[in-house]
């Protein structure tokens, strides 16, 4: 049995002073009046989802995985991301326990969207629902996150050696 | 053998400013010169301690289960959340392996407070006080944490199935 | 099996205004134009390391075990207490299971050093490189951490009876 424990931010921005930027969470568009600033679609749940889950294996992190830089990686959704640390996972010999993910954000409300970013997350690990958990939180409208500049999500995860 | 996470963070203010504002922490009032903000008892760690064993269980968090705006959950302390997530994870058949928290908070100093503060979620807890722990920081005065406006907590723990 | 979170925080300030300032990450001193206002050394993942194997144990804290102002400690560099630590763990009986450690700093660049930090660290714990991970990430430039003000460090825990 191993633990990992990932990480993730990414700032937020106003769409009236960036156009185009989205917020994705869990491989699900929200819709919201601000979005991500990130080289890829900087969804803060599944990068840190694949670092708690590389992370427990003690391979490389997202970063050196699939570099900014690489053709291989470059405009690949972040889903993509997620099933390759699933497949190293396997080939490792392990599978999920179980996973817990906390979203840090002040808005939007994440609840009406909990089941769904739930229900995908569990597809794309390959994992049963009941395995895979995400709460929210808001930062209490303090610091960059209070403050709807930024959005964070803890993940802590059990794998069993199969 | 699931694991949890938990975080939560509470603003606080002067007294001076907001009178008969209060901070609990762990079911224990401290004196101090601040109180949190909060619809319940702003039980920073009561809260997260909640989320961290209804989120290793793959349940609904804090803000589903004890609704703001529920009548039945009006008013109550924090401590009625965590012997509810206590009664709720027996039921699923599962008991706390262990259970590791960590309060940041820059003042009042934790340390003092810190063994009646374990005794008594031992206590909440239906666990042995060994297999609970409870450690504080400071944010080393920067961002809202370090200049006094809030405090935070994060929990992790093992459930082991019965 | 027992888990522990641990987190630390440390200032750091410009070494053209502070002269003498180093930063220490993981026993290894990183060339940077900034270092940690601290008591001891500031290396914020060693602190975070002891507190995670201790709270997994469910024993004092590092400000418990090594107070500021025990003449015992003064002046330790901080793999002494990450000795400590261990010594306290195979007294308690128990063993890494394996550990999973996440800095957060805008700068330096922490991939650079991360295998000599990981190499560092098994040998510091006395355990196998493959069950000790480093991973790092930015704050996108927001807080404290994102503004080179200070630089952080959670580790999650997992450890085995022996
Ligand atoms: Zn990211
Ligand atoms: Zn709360
Ligand atoms: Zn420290």
């Amino acid at each position: 049995m191993r633990i990992g424990h990932g990480f993730d931010l990414h700032r937020m921005e106003l769409l009236t002073e960036m156009p185009g930027l989205e917020l994705w969470l869990g491989g699900i568009k929200l819709e919201h009046d601000r979005g991500c600033v990130a080289h890829s679609d900087g969804d803060v749940l599944l990068h840190c989802i694949v670092d708690a889950i590389t992370g427990a294996l003690g391979m490389p992190d997202i970063g050196q995985l699939f570099p900014d830089n690489d053709p291989k990686w470059k405009g690949c959704t972040s889903d993509v991301f997620v099933t390759e640390a699933c497949r190293l996972m396997r080939e490792a010999g392990y599978e999920i326990g179980n996973m817990d993910c906390t979203i840090i954000a002040q808005r939007p409300k994440i609840s009406p969207h909990k089941e769904a970013i739930r229900a995908n997350l569990a597809k794309m690990l390959g994992a049963d629902e009941s395995v895979i958990n995400v709460k929210a939180k808001t930062h209490e409208k303090v610091d960059s996150l209070g403050e709807n500049r930024s959005i964070a999500c803890h993940t802590v995860v059990l794998l069993n050696k199969v």
